[in-house]
């Protein structure tokens, strides 16, 4: 009997119980051994609640019960439970966890504590939810250069976009219908500025790299300034707009970025809509492939925990393979990045356009005669940024990305 | 030092000393220990090889070399693969394969032994090519009670099929040219009759259920009867048709099958395309997922082949969790399963159908005025037959089931 301890009753933390309760037949026997959940940590109290006798208020009393083995932080933040998750490692308890800030913020200095106490610290729930990403890195693409890692991490934005891909609705409209649903938060930023993204791609790329990238340095762009007419454009060149994490090489460095961008009806991740999620991973001799799956929610995302939870146990005394140095990785600045860029411009400044993009394609619809779509040739971010900032006036909306 | 032998130099053999060699820094760093190819075993000599002098012709000396610790069988069959594989891991030996002939003829048998001898038989390569889909099941899902996967297994046909729809050709002249080009055998029954995606089926099933499900009693449905007009029907209703390799829980029961079926425009594997394929699962709390890239080709197989050296090498004197009993799975045969059916009727018989098919819908393409698609309500394989049978001269191709 392997004793576990859960930090946080909250929406992930209760997913965990239950999904250890209802899969219990099959959890045991590929843990090995039987689980059972002995503490629940919470400040609250939960009369009426089936495991109301396992709640704890004090860390401590987990803590120096040797009989707990691996502990669950499902609290989030990087606050309490970055300080509760280093007493856990430093007491040889395994760690598992659905906390990306935490993991995107400490995460070498946590696997090296880890290590140093023959435990393990996982986190296969912190990216993705229910989608296997962090094992499939780590375990199965083992062979492979991965040359690029490319996300829709977010759950709240891929609905938002979807909706107005759908509907034609305007962000502002699809966001507050979000909110009322409960798909997005009361203060929605973290999602709608892609913040939670970036802490996910952050993960991603220290994993590729083997190195750590802080979140930091990564460029981040939200959805806010997409409109209903970019999507009414991305149509008519049978595109989408998603806002796509990306970790590429690019020869030694690593280019990693967070923004809104217009993919192909051709790409995988084109069909990824609504509150699902993907990974796409380009590796050197495998090529493309795709992760795909449930970004979010109370019981995917307590599913990946216990998949943790069961790797510890058939693992313990054991570490488990994971390359995420603390050195940092060489980061390549997006503004040397190449690509071609798609922006709106007013009638009156499609002479402007035409003197300084040699080269763009123009894309005129019928129902926007005041204006024509604009894409770039393939240029050079700062390249760009500096002649789409003389057309001025002219402009219209936000210049967004072409990315495959 | 780790020395590693492989069992015939074809396609994905000399795929596997190309990874080995091509990413040996990466490989070496995951495997925890450097990896050398002492040995290649095959029946020809390859003067000129950068590796000829590698090549030797009798098992013997592989089996005999204590140095050896891991032997990579890229033979294929079940007939000296198999007494090869049985000598190399009663010997002690891991053995890592992308044959999936004999995976899922004798997939339990093997691992017993390999567990009897505290070595490996690993499998990653006999499904899905490139796409981690064996490990993510035995060790990314191990919290999901799994209740259906459902494949794009085989390339071949996705090929075929992805080009009948896109050019309207029909069946026997895309399949000439798909061996012309090589993405096609010369003898192509194993792909187009369906005989290769069972085999995967067969071993998905298998560790879907952790018994044994024989291929032999997977009922299995080629596509040679698939036509450019049914291709017509899905395309005016949005949907598509795709070789299909099912594995459902029907509670107690596997369904386990293969057969070509429309599948609509909303469903992930709608968007698989050519030679990619793809595996769906769902997982009772994750819902669903899906793992999607190269179902073949030489160095996408041999980096999964390469995966699973890598996992012997770090798991050296240990036995890797996978259940798969031999102990026969209870199967639900397809008579008893409910859907609905698609097929085509000539104009004469439109009143036939509607006197057998209550409740059915129909399709009419302005292009086919002498016939029409019909779409029956959900009802039982056995009935359907028996109703269609009725049909007689006024059925026009085949029946095409509604899976999604």
């Amino acid at each position: 009997m392997i004793q576990v301890a859960v930090l946080g009753y909250g929406t992930v933390g209760s997913g965990v119980v239950e999904v250890i309760e209802k899969n219990r037949e099959m959890v045991n026997k590929k843990a090995g051994e039987d689980l059972n959940v002995k503490y629940i940590l919470d400040l609250r109290d939960f009369p009426g609640d089936p495991y109301e006798n396992k709640v704890v208020h004090d860390f401590a009393q987990i803590l120096e019960d040797d009989e707990v083995k691996i502990i669950c932080e499902t609290m989030g933040g990087v606050g309490a439970a970055y300080t509760f998750t280093k007493q856990a490692l430093s007491a040889g308890k395994s760690v598992c966890t659905s906390n990306k800030e935490l993991v995107a913020a400490h995460g070498p200095e946590l696997l090296a504590l880890a290590k140093a106490h023959t435990c393990n610290y996982l986190f296969e729930a912190s990216v993705g939810g229910g989608i296997p990403i962090i094992r499939p890195l780590n375990y199965s693409l083992t062979a492979e250069h991965i040359e690029e890692i490319m996300g829709i991490l977010n759950g709240t934005t891929n609905y938002i976009l979807s909706k107005m891909e759908k509907e034609g609705a305007d962000f502002d409209s699809v966001l507050k219908e979000a909110q009322e649903k409960g798909y997005a938060e009361r203060n929605p930023q973290a999602d709608v500025e892609g913040f939670d993204a970036c802490r996910k791609i952050a993960i991603l790329s220290s994993l590729m790299t083997g190195k750590n990238v802080d979140y930091n340095r990564i460029y981040t762009e939200g959805i806010t300034k997409i409109t209903s007419e970019d999507f009414a454009y991305a149509a008519f060149m049978s595109m989408s707009i998603k806002l796509l994490a990306i970790s590429r090489d690019t020869g030694g460095r690593t280019l990693a970025m967070v923004a809104p961008c217009m993919i192909s009806r051709e790409h995988p991740l084109y069909m990824v809509n609504g509150v699902f999620n993907a990974v796409f991973v380009k590796g050197n001799m495998l090529g493309d492939s795709m992760y795909y799956g449930r970004g979010a929610g109370k019981l995917p995302t307590a599913s990946a925990v216990v998949s943790d939870v069961i790797d510890c146990a058939r693992h313990q005394g054991k570490v488990i393979m994971c390359f995420w140095d603390s050195e940092e990785a060489q980061l390549q600045g997006i503004d040397d990045t190449e690509r071609k860029f798609f922006f709106r411009v007013k009638k009156s400044g499609e002479e402007k356009v035409k003197a300084l993009f040699a080269g763009a394609e123009y894309v005129r619809l019928p129902e926007l005669e005041e204006e024509c779509g604009v894409i770039t040739g393939t240029m050079k971010e700062k390249d760009f940024e500096a002649l789409y900032e003389q057309l001025g006036e002219e402009k219209i909306g936000t210049r967004i990305r072409m990315e495959a």
